[in-house]
């Protein structure tokens, strides 16, 4: 089963992709999607859309898995993060892969064992875990983590 | 010029198209996006996209105008109807069509008259405003308020 993390945030959207085989888990790839910052609104979501759309294209995953939308931010940067999320959801649903999501907690969970672990320990297990030669940068990792948190839990309710 | 208005809304995304002809307005089209209250998330943003796609593809708006979100709602509906939103802004960009935002209180304010106006207010007066025989339903008749707004503003910032 290939399963493509993905950390749908407001000016990086990180992404991951992982096979999973039995039990054994292997990395096969990861990046960020980073629009220009003098980007408008609509042009950095025509950019997630595409640059997603491609990876879906090269990769064809099974199954994506998005994070829950993380309830603490301000208003304003949660509208911004969930119109992004609108997009990289539906871009996974036009390539017909299923979509699901998990709550933040539960994937720092999966993957450090502690739900409040910080930026840098999901990163370090990441690297430990998938056997990268160096850490991921944050919203790759974060998106791999997703992705394994997956491939641990498989849920079945789709987005 | 051909106007298009929106008005996504997490279950309803209403829609109207007018043309502005020096300073005449003259009412195109309008409806109202109902994906199936059976549908999930990614199926409701899929039937989003593609009914405003066919739209677009139909009557070739030159610009779309949409509401700001109403940051009044609880964050559940907030974050939905801003997936949704994302979804509609990409759907017009991705054709081409530039998207202006306005206020809600803006778009009550050139229909109305009156910012904090009610549903039926703003119903009643797009029905007089286009000449229409009947008041279009409410999501619809936010629609093309929102046209007309943009029709009388003409704000130049593009979302």
């Amino acid at each position: 089963m290939r399963i493509l993390g993905i950390d749908p945030g407001s000016h990086v959207t990180g992404w991951g992709v992982i096979d999973k085989t039995g039990n054994y888990i292997r990395h096969v790839a990861f990046g960020e999607i980073k629009p220009a910052k003098a980007l408008s609104l609509s042009e950095a979501l025509v950019c997630f859309s595409e640059s997603l759309t491609e990876v879906i294209r090269q990769f064809e995953p099974g199954m994506a898995v998005v994070e829950n939308i993380f309830y603490g931010k301000n208003v304003r940067s949660l509208i911004r993060q969930a119109q992004v999320r609108g997009v990289v959801i539906l871009a996974c649903c036009a390539r017909h892969v299923p979509v699901v999501e998990y709550a933040p907690l539960e994937i720092k969970k999966a993957v450090v064992g502690y739900g409040r672990a910080e930026k840098r320990q999901v990163q370090a297990m990441i690297k430990a875990i998938l056997k990268l030669p160096q850490a991921p940068p944050a919203d790759a990792a974060d998106a791999l983590a997703a992705a394994v948190c997956h491939a641990n839990f498989q849920k079945e309710q789709r987005l």
